[in-house]
């Protein structure tokens, strides 16, 4: 399919004028049409089982061939298990409430206008993924439910069963009298396409990059379109010296051990210097006995055995790993202060009894999510009930 | 000013890290703080009246000089009643409710946590405008009641108008006793210090350009940083076959004539076949007797005399004059197509008393505001009860 694109720039043109078009007639689709073009979908994934896997067996050919490594490989592969969890996430989007349409904050204003603000979709999203083929299905049918078209650009690795998940979609669409166009995966693995479609704004309203950090940047320092990113999780916990010890020390272990690679892991503890001599022995030989390195601060490593001396750049590491970077602070103002230099502003947590040290932790701290008494790993949509993400950076 | 600094970029990265830093102790300065600040900031204007004068008499000068045209000299002016309705506009603003810290749906997820959404601020917030100087306390005013720095970079012509109003910014921030650098005016004409602004995402998290077109394709074209935007206000009223003739009569010509400058006036008047024999010519002569010049379809002009035929370009053309371009449609799907074709996506009006097609205009429409049975002239953020705003883009 992608020898036959000669002209990447016009095709990709023709491409985003369709997504245009289709986006209208999705913008003011209705709940019932759009839930029914997600569960046609579903069904047209369970039939098309064997297409599935088989376009999926020239990816894996292709890979291995290419000489893919196993993690890779494995992330490739679109096993029955994968399939079903894919139909599975599509019945779970297809029970979300339909966000758009909404209507609130409806007023009669002096003059006798009545003012209100409605729930619209952006219009056109447009999102640059890796290698795994589930984020096809995934990334449509979220876009699909708040009734935006979508051009779905995968890695070339996956091309083939990229496309043939797109024929499923495109077959639930046009079963729900929806344009098969609301959702357009781009049949070249021809990287011009990327750059075409991130400076098309007449046609595209928002990228969604999904994939390592390299792709991210690129993406970001490049695109004439707004981005919606995140980048890295350098996530902290405060175990401050009003803590319950408890708390702190199931909150630390957790938060760091759950997974390793993860985005938001914790990578960095800081603990205040008045409970420091308390808290970090016992830390330290759980976490030893996780297997996980210490890299403490001149302070910590005066108070711990097994730890070595962590350097500037450690602060500023998002390790995804076994790793751990552990500071000694006077307490809440210089916590505050090492979250905001160095965080990525993904995730922070201060374990603490005192409210007006938790008020000030939720104020002061710039970061998406901010807690108090619980683990950086509940930073997730489900989690928060906030329904399916997308956008995460780092291989999960 | 201008001429002590060699090294702009430099310059512009030790304000972008004072701004950043003054962001941090913004972000938690409570209501009190910002409302004291924003009262002595009006009080140091107030107090400061000779030097506002005495410096906007240099810019005066130096614009007469540089041969800049009566109207340019005239928005350039400070005169004392503008500097009355600047020290209004902050006390306007004291006086709105502070939008930061505002905790809203809280709720308890199955896993025990309790999660809920907090309004913070966006941290750092550059515009860049043009030679208005009362642009300068308003913009400072409006992001620091939202508990953001700013840096403001205006227009040229009034440099030393724009540093007076800064002194007396910064001064007002001392004596509410946060940091001065919560609000900086660049100190320099160079226009250097605009690239530099805009590409420096690490101090800066979002552009506003305020401006004629030019400017602000400019910015887009150039920035690294997110820019909150809109180009133009091509505003569309779409009259209905089921519309109330005297209120259709009423929008119309309020839309249009009440002030022609402006981006929420009225450029392309949609009418409905079956009502156009009857509504076009008493609209005609409304508008000729205000001396609007008609540029119609050639049904219109096959209905009304006083018209020339519009060219393809005339849909595409925000006027900002007594011109109006005027087209005979179908119906209500006709309307909404050539709106979301031609609309620049500012304003949009239906006048009808059929609610299934008021609830599809305000579906299928995809603009910024969509109205049923009203002027586009009241969109305006004091109108919405919205408060105060910033970022149009026509001059008005």
């Amino acid at each position: 399919m992608s020898e036959q694109i000669t002209d990447i720039a016009a095709y990709m043109q023709e491409v985003g004028r369709a997504a245009r078009q289709a986006s209208r007639a999705l913008a003011s689709a209705s709940t019932g049409a759009k839930n029914a073009a997600l569960n046609a979908i579903a069904e047209q994934l369970d039939n098309s089982r064997p297409a599935l896997q088989e376009a999926n067996q020239k990816d894996m050919e292709a890979g291995a061939a290419k000489g893919l490594d196993a993690a890779l490989l494995d992330r490739l592969e679109l096993t029955p298990a994968r399939i079903d969890s894919m139909i599975e996430g599509l019945r779970q989007i297809t029970a979300l409430p339909d966000p758009i349409g909404e209507i609130f904050d409806m007023n009669y204003r002096p003059t006798g206008i009545q003012v209100g603000r409605m729930r619209v979709p952006l219009g056109v999203v447009g999102i640059i993924y890796e290698s795994r083929p589930n984020v096809t299905a995934d990334a449509a049918a979220l876009c699909l439910k708040s009734g935006n078209a979508t051009v779905l650009r995968g890695g070339s690795e996956a091309f083939h069963s990229n496309q043939a998940i797109a024929q499923c979609i495109q077959q639930g669409l046009e079963q729900a009298e929806l344009p098969a166009t609301a959702v357009q995966v781009v049949a070249t693995t021809d990287r011009e396409a990327v750059g075409t479609m991130i400076t098309m704004p007449d046609y595209i309203d928002v990228i969604i990059p999904r994939g390592g950090k390299g792709l991210i940047e690129r993406i970001s320092n490049n695109a004439r379109v707004p981005v919606i990113k995140h980048l890295d999780g350098i996530c902290h916990v405060y175990i401050d010296d009003q803590a319950d010890e408890q708390k702190a020390f199931d909150i630390a272990l957790n938060a760091k051990t759950q997974r390793y690679g993860t985005c938001n892991t914790l990578e960095t503890l800081l603990v205040a210097e008045n409970i420091a001599a308390s808290m970090l022995p016992k830390l330290a030989a759980a976490y030893t006995e996780k297997g996980v390195e210490l890299r403490g601060c001149k302070r910590t490593c005066a108070i711990i055995d097994n730890c070595v001396t962590a350097t500037d750049e450690d602060w500023d590491t998002e390790y995804l790993a076994p790793i751990l970077s552990v500071k000694v602070v006077a307490g809440l103002d210089e916590a505050i202060d090492h979250i905001n230099t160095h965080s990525s502003q993904h995730t922070e947590s201060i374990v603490s009894e005192n409210v007006t040290r938790a008020r000030r932790f939720l104020t002061e701290v710039d970061s998406s999510s901010v807690m108090v008494n619980a683990s950086t790993r509940f930073a997730d949509g489900f989690e928060y009930g906030l329904g399916a993400e997308i956008g995460i950076s780092t291989p999960a």
